[in-house]
Order: structure tokens, then sequence, then C-alpha cells
């Protein structure tokens, strides 16, 4: 049996197992800070691939970058009341601007510098975005106004886990306003277009793309569109939503042009996020019982060489061999960009230094002794296919030219390989055979520990019969995660109430 | 006589002209969010340039990005006396988490979600990555550890001014420990020369490097070093400041290490930090009467093609005729970078373009009519030198293949004429001969509105003595810069007292 690197495995605790991953990774820790955590160079690093990805993409659909104030203040929130209803309860509030010796050798708030109008630290940027859209746009020239921010987002959360929901994250916010709603509502399925693809090309993702249900709409939008990925235990995650806000934010913060015809008309707004959520993702997806592991693509580093040094006259040369490997690798193109290439020189045991590159998932780890040199050979570990059947470590010995020549192609099929067996899992564990309440409640009570998603046709209820619908859910702590945009026509009844049904919905336990 | 683009001069008031400068260039704007901008796509470009360069200067040096916490809990100032001395007047106070409704329409922190422990929105890191350093650090092994963060900042400031002065900004701020003050010293040292190097390669700033007396130290640290740059009123500016914190902060935040005899160590520490603010130094130095000029390495557009489009049908073909060009353009390098173009195609006059590339400084901009097309020609102007020595745009017609071969050359130049441009100025604007106070009150009275700086001898005194020296010069608005590290050896008395010198100091005013 295979000892693996974790001292837990998903089997047993995920949750417990997703903890031990970002530590052994050392992605990210508790700050001491309530709820907020650090993200160190590992997961920092993913991040910053991510953000280098996305906002390529993001400029490519034609949005600008601008920055916006951290602190709005009260009154912005007033004027959009659904907005201040989803919202109003998870805000960090700045009351005062200045501290002041309470005599005890502590410190306290100035009581003489209390804010007239409290500030609010941002959930999100609409109403000041929304703000300065109305400055920008006056007549039908002016549109459409598309603007992208890199920001940090603060939403008071009383329970909290690494980088799924974290008082203070980070995100990219996507803000635009057109003159209809048809173009409107269009930009928005660019935008969550954007999504699927970053998601499952870049982060090896398979992703459902789908729109919410009414309930789970974000507080003001018209309608709310998601992609949903499938951790290991079978929950949900949304990966990232794109909202049609309508008009609403618009007749709130007055965003209004002159049209074609002269006459003054409300912008047509929509927004769309993403945020450090897709790095627990990313984990809860490809990692395995030895740890992360990292898709090339949003890898900091794609290739580890690790030096097998024994502290003798020949490290040098090793060193040297090493240093050499890593510069003609740097010079290879994989997936479009250079070749990201880490030679490992810290002073710990070479065993030591292979197993935490194991742990973090860098994709391809190079090992280099005295007796791979000599033959002017390299070691090569995937990180995606670690063991042989026999649960030896899969360590192939290639010369070195060759292994630089295929380096491309085999970064190329790790990034596939994790995509595809992500893509099969979340296959195998849709259940479209429910037809009824009672064989929704069978399944998740029957399917073993990590039951997946059903997908079931619904008469899509309004008001208080979709109340009642949201209760049986949440009984058994499920929710409609969203309605696939691709999924077949619905052609049987409603799963709770038996009425004829109009569409097919995802229905599972979410993170 | 030239009737320049924007409509105030930097001789009739500069203060005025640089607002005007960035509302014409559209870079930033108030945000109705007291003391807090908006940066608009122009300004956030040219940060995410600054940041492109200097985040690869700081990674090739070692360091690390992480991300820390946004709040910081009031007990981590409470440990390093003088640092909370030198912040607690001016920093945002989170003390609620929920907002509640009043009764009247409105919201209020709600009672019932006061904080147990008030945070801090951070107005520097270091205690909260003092305290990840003192998780990280046990032995000498660990060391160094070298981080940087890119973050927003909050300092509660009464005056604002954009750019230079806001209630937040942006900022990136290196982080840190060694097991040696020689060791920590030298990087702190050769953090200054990065910023050195990157002031004046890559924005065009000449600056002068040098240590900040005591009474301008960082508070908390050992010894501040700054680079000071002049802006065109004659007034300093400081562009960066790196800090030796010797081993306060490791004290009060505990980070000690077994050094290699066994025994306890403290760490020593060093801090070092650019901002937004370098954005209004690129204007108020390089900027003149027709608005900002960007240098080309941190312009987000290097190359702006403007096709003087007449609503005839030749026009699809001008458009063509530009695209390609911009094609061809793309694929040249230009300081180790591709070229940057854009082909501006909105639906405005082509002269109100052209003037509106010249207010936001793009340093080259090529203009396509009909006539240019016919002859395989584009009309160049440079955005360093508008203007012939008759007063007319000195627009230069070339044949397009000639144009697309000397690109590179030209945006070199025009990198490098700026950064002439402004050394000679700062040269030409540092008085060497002022040798007692009279002098240099003599200075600043007679030498007309923009007096720059002066370069005096001084006894370096400490306590009171430098006290009863910091208000002499505060009577005449002006501030010890920085000892030039290169200034020659002190030979003379010191302005102040009549003493022997024992170092050169430059004093002026500052923002």
């Amino acid at each position: 049996m295979i000892k693996h690197a974790l001292s837990i495995t998903r089997e047993a605790d995920f949750a417990a197992w997703y903890q031990a991953a970002i530590a052994e990774a050392d992605m990210a820790e508790e700050s001491g800070v309530r709820g907020c955590m650090v993200m160190r160079p590992w997961g920092y690093g993913i991040w910053e691939r991510m953000q280098r990805l996305l906002d390529d993409r993001i400029k490519a659909l034609g949005y600008d970058n601008c920055y916006f104030p951290l602190f709005i203040p009260l009154s912005y929130f007033e004027k959009e009341a659904e907005h201040v209803e989803g919202f109003a309860k998870e805000m960090a509030v700045v009351t005062h601007h200045r501290l002041v010796a309470n005599g005890k050798g502590g410190l306290v708030p100035d009581p003489e510098a209390k804010l007239e109008e409290p500030l609010v630290v941002r959930p999100t940027s609409e109403t000041v975005i929304g703000t300065a859209f109305a400055r920008w746009v006056q007549s039908w020239r002016d549109l459409p106004v598309q603007i992208n921010q890199w920001a940090n987002i603060v939403r008071w959360e009383m329970r909290t886990r690494m980088f799924l929901r974290t008082t203070e994250f980070l995100w990219q916010e996507g803000h635009a306003a057109y003159a209809t709603a048809d173009q409107a509502r269009a930009e928005a399925m660019k935008a969550l277009e954007l999504y699927r693809a970053f998601a499952e090309d870049c982060v090896g993702l398979p992703v459902v793309v789908g729109e919410k249900p009414e309930h789970e709409r974000f507080p003001g939008a018209d309608s709310t569109f998601s992609i949903e990925a499938m951790m290991q235990d079978g929950k949900a995650l949304q990966a990232g939503t794109s909202h049609y806000l309508g008009t609403s934010f618009a007749e709130a913060q007055n965003i209004r042009f002159q049209n074609q015809a002269g006459e003054l008309d409300h912008a047509h707004t929509i927004s769309w996020g993403m945020t450090t959520r897709m790095i627990g993702a990313m984990i809860m997806v490809h990692g395995d019982d030895d740890g992360v592991r990292v898709p090339p693509r949003v890898a900091p580093w794609q290739v580890v060489i690790v030096p097998m040094l024994r502290d003798t006259p020949e490290d040098g040369t090793i060193v040297d061999y090493c240093r050499a490997l890593q510069d003609d690798l740097a010079r290879q193109t994989a997936m479009g960009e250079a070749v990201r290439v880490l030679l490992d020189v810290k002073p710990v045991r070479a065993a030591t230094k292979r197993w935490g590159w194991v742990k973090k998932g860098a994709p391809v780890i190079v090992e280099v002794g005295g007796r791979d040199m000599a033959g002017g050979n390299v070691s090569v570990l995937r990180r995606d296919g670690l063991y042989r059947d026999d649960g030896k470590l899969d360590t192939s010995v290639q010369p070195r030219d060759e292994f630089i020549g295929s380096v491309a192609a085999l970064l190329e099929s790790v990034q596939q390989s994790l995509y595809v067996e992500a893509r099969r899992r979340l296959e195998a564990n849709i259940n479209r055979d429910v037809a009824d309440f009672a064989a929704l409640e069978a399944h998740f009570t029957n399917s073993g520990k990590y039951p997946g998603w059903v997908e079931v046709q619904w008469s899509k209820p309004t008001g208080d019969a979709l109340k009642q619908v949201e209760e049986r859910l949440k009984a058994l702590k499920l929710t409609v995660r969203n309605a696939p945009l691709d999924a077949a026509a619905a052609d049987g009844t409603c799963v709770f109430t038996g009425a004829p049904a109009v569409e097919r919905i995802l229905i599972g336990r979410a993170y």
C-alpha cells in the first residue's frame, strides 16, 4: 500500500484533507486577524497567474482596468433597496478616523474623530462604479462603458474557510453599461463564456454554465448566471457569476443618456466577478492524497529541478548541470508562454524537497543526481501520475535533450489529463434519473458520503411556491445550482409539484 | 504665440495646471468619497505598467509576492510605541460589522454588531507582516525571508491632492528579515538602488539618492533612505523610501531565530515602498502646457494611430491601411518589449482625437489621411517635441516602412529626451553656493517663484539642536530632503550653527 504524503485522505475527511493540503503546500495560513488569511508565495503566485491569464482575456473583450475607492458612503447603499437588503448584514463599517491613547497604555477610537457619515468597506462596487458611470455617460456616443477592477473585498463572514469564504478576499469585478437590454444581456453572456473558457482551459475545471433561479440571484439583479464546478466530495462550488442588472442600478444611480432620437434613457448595466475562491476550487478538484496538483497554465513554476546533492565535491558540477538545464528549459515555449522553471538550491535534503514540491503540486519535478548527470540524463516525475501500478514512484529517466525537446508536449499533457480526469468525475456524478421528490430524497440519502448532483426537471415556480421548494431542499442541505444552458428541453413533470416541467436544473450540496 | 492645449500654464499657477493636466488627460477624478479618487483607464494603465516593470525587478531581487490582511487589530499597533506615535493620528478604524435600518429609511452601524477589538485599515503592514515572520522564522536556515505585497493603503489625510496625497492609495511594500545588521543594511540599499534605477530608467525621473535626517525617519526605523525628485515648480517629491528597522520591530513582534551557535537572536528587518504618487511625480516632472507627457516605457500605448476620416467612401480603405500599420508596428520590439500600438477608431473628429492624445501624453501620435495613404506615408508627431521653431506642429511625413523600421529607436529617443530634459533642470536648480543661514534665507526669498533646492553643509545636530533646525526651516516652509549618498565630503561649516560640518544635505520645499 502506498504511504501518501498527507496524513489524512480525501476519503477519510474531505474538510480536514483540504486544510492539510493547503498547510502542507504552504499556500496560505490563518493571519491572526479574524476571518482573514495570509496568502503565501505559492498560493499568491497561483493567483498572480490566474490574474495574468484572466486580465489578458478581459482586455481582449474590450474592458479597461480602473481603480475605485475601497470605502463607500452609507448613503450610496441606501439608494438600491434590494442591494442593501442583500449586503447590509455583513459589511465592515468605518466609524472613526483616528485613535487615541486610552490612558492604560492602549489605544481606542478617538471620540473626537467620529465620521459624520460612516463608510462601508466595499462588499462589491456596483454603487460606487455606477456613480462614476453617471458622470461619464451623457449621450449614446459614450456607450458602451466597460470597466474592470482588481480589488480586495470585505464581507463579514461568520464561518470562514481558507480561499472559499474569508472576510477579506481578492477578486476581479467587471462592470459595464449599454444602451439596450439586448446588448447588455449579450455582453453578460460573453463574460460568462470568458469564465467558462478560463476555468476549463486554464484551471482545468470542467464547469456547468447556467442561469441561477430567482431566489439565488445577486441582490438587485434581473438575472444571474454562474459556472458551477464539482468538488471531489461531490459538492458544488460557484466559481464565477455574471449578472444582468436591468435598469435598476441605473435608476438608483441616475445613469442616463440621450439616445439617438434625443430622448433620455436609462442605461442597462451588467456586472461579473471571479475571486480567490477559484484557488480553493482548484485544490478540491485536482488535489489528491499527496497534496495539491496545480495545472501547468496556472502554476507559478511548471518545472522544478531538484539537484540530488550529497555534500560531496561533485555537488558543484551537478548544480552547474542543473543550471544549464534550467536555462535550456526556460527557452522553450509551452501553451503560448515561456516555460517557468525553478532550480531549487535551498539547503534542504533532496527527498524533503521532492516531497515538498509534490505536496505543492508543481506539474513536473526533475531530479538530477550524479548518475543522471554522468549519463546525460534527467529523472522526470509527473505530478498528475505519481505512481506506477506497483505503487512505486513513476520516475522516468530520459536523455536531457530529449526531455527539453518534449517539455512543451509534456506540460500540455499534464494540463489535459487533469482536465479529463475532472470532466469524467463530473459526468459520472450527475444523476439524471430522478423523476420525483422521493427519488431525489433517496439519491441524497443512499448515494454514499459524496452523492454528487442530480439533474431534474421543474416547473420553475415563483413566489411562495418557490419558497416552499427552497425549504424542502434546505431540509436536505441542498440548493438549486443553476439551470444548465445546454440541458435538453424539459419533457416531463416537475420533481417538486408533478406539474408539467419547463426546464432542467442541477441540485446538490454546495460550498 | 502658440496656443497651448491646456487653459492654464505651469508658470501661471502650477497647482491649477496640475489639476487641469490630470482632468484633461482623463487620468483620475474625485470619487465623491472624501479624499479618495477614481483612477481612470489612462491613469490606472500607467500604474499597471509601473507595476509590471517594478514587479519584475522585485522578483529578480529574490522577493516573493504575498498577500496580508487589510485589517490590523489595534493590539498589533500597541506593541511598537514609536510606530503607533507616527501613525495613530491618521487611521481609519472599523468598529462594527453590520448595518441596520434606522427606521427613517436609512442605515446605521448595528449597535449589536460592535467589534470587541476595533480593526485598523492598514496604513502600512510592518506589524501584520512581522507577526507572520515570527511564525516563519525559527532558525538561521529560515533566513532571509523576503516578501513583497501589492496593496491598497489608507491614511487619513486632511488635505488631499490627486495621486500625491489621497486617503486611499496603492503601493508596493517590500519586507525582509535577515540574520545580521550588515546584511539587512546592504539589502535596504539594494532596494533603494532598485528604486533609483526604476525611477530613472523607466519613468525618466532623475533622482537624488540619500539618507533622511533623524527627524524625517519612518516611525520606528533606525535609518530611512529616499529618492527625491524635483518637480517643475522646484519642489521636492519623495518618490520612494527604504528603511533599515534594526531589531525594534523584531523585538516588538518576537521575530527570533536560533543562530549557528545555537543562541536565540532577533532578526534585523527592513521595509521599502513606492506608491501611486509616482504618477503624480511623472506628471509634474514631464508635463508641459499641452498636458501630460508619458515616457514610453510606462505608457499604456506608446504609439497611437489616428485615421483622418472625412465620412467619405475612402474611410474604409484608410482604416484598413491603419490596421495593417498597427499590426506591423506591434511586431516591433522597443526597449525589450513588444511595441504597444492603439488604433483609435472612436466616433470623434480627428483633430479632437489628436489633441486628446497630446493631452494624455501618448509618446508618438501617427496621423494617416488620404494623402498619406496615397503616398505610402504616415504623419508622425513626437509628444516630447511638439512644435517647430516657428510654433507650428512638428509633424514629419515619412514612408510607412521607414517609420516602422525606426519606431524602436524613436521610442528610445523619446524616453531618453524626457530624462535628459529633467536631469538638466534638476542640475540647474540646485544651488550649491549657500554658506550660511542668511544666504539660505536669501535664496528662497529672492530666487523667484520656483526656487529649487540648496545643497548645504551641516553639523548633523541631534535632539534639541535638531528641533531648532527643523523650526527654522519650517518658518521658511522648508524641509531637509536627504543627505545625498554621492555628495562630496563636508569641508566647511554648518549652515545653521557655524560649527564644523560633517555632511551635505539638500533643502527645499516639498510635496
